[in-house]
């Protein structure tokens, strides 16, 4: 059923609602009609929310009037979930950014969707507790969006995903109805398990007015080495050996040679041969216990054939490679003309065969692919970008046959990005019509009149 | 609706699809008609599936001929969740028993459901990995079965419970349709986390047929320690304080003075005073650090005032501890004509709350309560008896309000049995009417005839 637009009536409602956090178009500010994934959708109004009332109220208007309501974090997103793709309104819950609580004796924090990811665990870490999910984005990101989409980070390889931290969510039903899931508890089998559920649906089930998160010990030390291949296949070929050693390093990502050519400058190594790939491994712990871990790790890069190890065991020195990983995203950005970020994942045995495919795809659609990220849990963000403006067709055609090699490769399209717009026209290649169906019976019991979030997924 | 009787033309059906794997009434072996719940229900027919393709045959013929079907692993289970409530036929997984593959190289093991969880933790150690759930009854239960309560055990406090470590599931759903859900690799978000709402779902929204698991390194050592405390309020505000260090366990529980005194001729020290209690607490990881970890725990004990320590390095004294642990169930039950396990949990920071609460609710109901379990992360097994035969009625009045008090400390009834037809009665206290509704509606949406485990949860 498509939608209604707001009429003039509507629109005085929305006004009584949310007051001056209402902006109708055309005063209000861009920002909210993109994320990062390159796409933008323009929304009739966008509606700044301070508590969980107003959410319902507006919900429970949207079911009357038959309009779409889109929640959004901070916009960092990378797959269009939160934009309007069905008009209505933008959803911001940024200013609902309080830290409730940091429960030391129970290792609970309790927040707002809209606190900034960064605050959580530097709030955490003022009380020696750890959130361990680090998605790039962190610094700007809002932890809301974070559990919309079960976000991720370079930490997922030893720390698991945001969903491993939500202990229990608050949140408006489409509906209207405000209901909590979860649990206070770190264990509980009571009925089924909504929510999670509702972690990773991108907003589509509901949105997340308050989030009780999992915190834990912080590690006491942490260290970090840069180490240098030859080439990508030997890298990717090291992260098997490495997790198969019985070290679990809390970070262990990959740059390949083209990132590697685009931050030369901020090497602190010359490049040398055709095709040198860094990884960039971290252990914490106990001080010793991570020096020893890494020793181990290094043992087996060196037998894999390391060309250089880059220690950086002091904080200046970590920061600085990780500067360098965060400059990669940008620059390829900034390199770039159309661009498009496919962060698949495949089993880590399978990632050298994902990097064997890459030169082929690239000579076959004349496009460049940088491939970065991930490497410890097999999640490789493959940058495809072009410095042709006019090759959105090639690019059109190469998605598919990315994804259909990472689906042959026992993979999947998306590791920690979610599904969004960007990424559903492809969806029926991953999931079996008998998945999809029961999916879409989920999102119709959720929300019969589909005013969440319309447009997304599948 | 209720079920149509098994008529001898479908019984027929079914011996041409079971063969000898069949039995019927009044011929089958008694062990199919009840588990560990004191609670038993005889079906009409028990079927030992030996393949998927069997158990979508099954079900098929189930909507036709509208009987239930009702998956078994070795009925283990504390909560009723494997009898057959609705009569009809009940499916034994035990039989679908090979471990697949232990995959060294993504860290990952491929087993059907009835493996005994304690084989696929002896497998992935032969290899040098690690998988962690460990329920109490691991040398029993199956993996299918944990699975589909999402069991926990003592490692839950360090690793997390089952549903952590299930990456992939094959099942049969309601329908008859064999699918995949999940992924084989370690993070994925395309679509609706189906298969962590499989996981826990108890049996009731598909028949798992394959397990793809997350393994994790094996530990290179553990070490074990008994902690005497006078009371246990003492012991458990203890289990706080530890967790709260910056060190976590890899089991701590706890022994009141009632389970104590039931082994006592087990104990390798005197018990003294009205009221000891035990803490049983591990540490594993290297050899190093796992006993500098016990030594930051156990200055913790001494601080909140341990009146003694029992060291258990090596692999014969831990044993003997957890033996110990592993009586006190056996026991209880022995020493009881009346009995109920409840596993209720509670946040770490509630359980001295809920320890003071136990005395008050033994003399309202003239019953004794039994408090042990994993205190670790707030999942204590109350297990409340009597020796008086007719007690039932006061059993049954006692139950609403633990559970009442759980609630009111932030808990949950179940923090791992599940909640099957043992807890069925009390769910309304603790899931408000629109999460009861949406369950109820994702019940229908994957099985509209309620064939499969009906009769179960709500």
């Amino acid at each position: 059923m498509p939608h209604t637009p707001l009429s003039p009536e509507t629109i005085a409602e929305l006004q009584d609602l949310f007051g001056p956090d209402l902006q109708t178009q055309p005063d209000f500010d861009t920002c909210f009609t993109h994320d990062e994934s390159g796409l933008s959708r323009t929304p009739e109004a966008v509606a700044e929310a301070t508590s969980a009332e107003q959410i319902s109220a507006l919900l429970r208007l949207a079911n009357e009037r038959n309009f779409a309501v889109t929640p959004r974090g901070a916009g960092t997103g990378l797959a269009g979930g939160a934009l309007a793709e069905c008009g209505g309104v933008v959803l911001s819950m940024t200013k609902m950014d309080r830290i409730i609580d940091i429960d030391a004796d129970n290792l609970v924090a309790v927040v707002e969707p809209g606190v900034i990811t960064a605050r959580v665990r530097e709030a955490a870490k003022d009380k020696g507790l750890f959130f361990p999910p680090d998605p790039a984005g962190l610094d700007r990101s809002t932890i809301g969006g974070n559990a919309a989409t079960n976000a991720g980070g370079p930490a997922c390889v030893k720390y698991g995903v945001t969903k491993d931290y939500v202990l229990g969510l608050r949140v408006v039903l489409p509906s209207g109805e405000i209901v909590d899931t979860g649990a206070s508890t770190r264990k509980r089998v009571v009925g089924y398990d909504l929510m999670r559920l509702l972690v990773g649906s991108e907003g589509t089930l509901g949105v997340i007015t308050e989030l009780r998160l999992k915190l834990i010990p912080h590690p006491r030390a942490v260290t970090a080495s840069a180490v240098l291949f030859s080439d990508p296949r030997r890298a990717v070929q090291t992260v098997g050996a490495v997790m198969a050693k019985g070290v679990t390093p809390s970070a262990l990502e990959l740059m390949d040679h083209k990132c590697l050519r685009l931050v030369h400058d901020l090497l602190p190594f010359p490049l040398h041969g055709d095709t040198p790939s860094l990884l960039l491994i971290e252990t914490d712990g106990d001080k010793e216990q991570v020096e020893r871990d890494m020793e181990r790790i290094l043992d087996v890069c060196r037998e894999h054939g390391a060309l250089k190890i880059i220690p950086a065991s002091t904080e200046a020195q970590r920061a600085k490679l990780w500067d360098i990983r965060r400059q990669i995203s940008l620059r390829i950005h900034d390199a770039a003309a159309i661009y498009a970020s496919e962060d698949v994942v495949v089993p880590i045995a399978r990632i050298p065969d994902l990097i064997d495919a890459l030169p082929g795809l690239e000579a076959a659609f004349d496009l460049t692919i940088f491939a970065f990220g991930h490497a410890g849990d097999g999640n490789i963000h493959l940058n495809i970008i072009s410095r042709d403006n006019n090759a959105q067709d090639r690019m059109q055609a190469c998605l598919p046959r990315v994804i259909k090699i990472v689906l042959d490769l026992d993979g999947a399209m998306s590791g920690e990005h979610g599904i969004g717009v960007a990424k559903k026209p492809f969806i029926e290649m991953e999931l079996p019509p008998t998945i999809l169906a029961l999916q879409r019976q989920i999102k119709t019991a959720f929300d019969p009149n589909g005013v969440l979030n319309p447009g997304k997924i599948f």
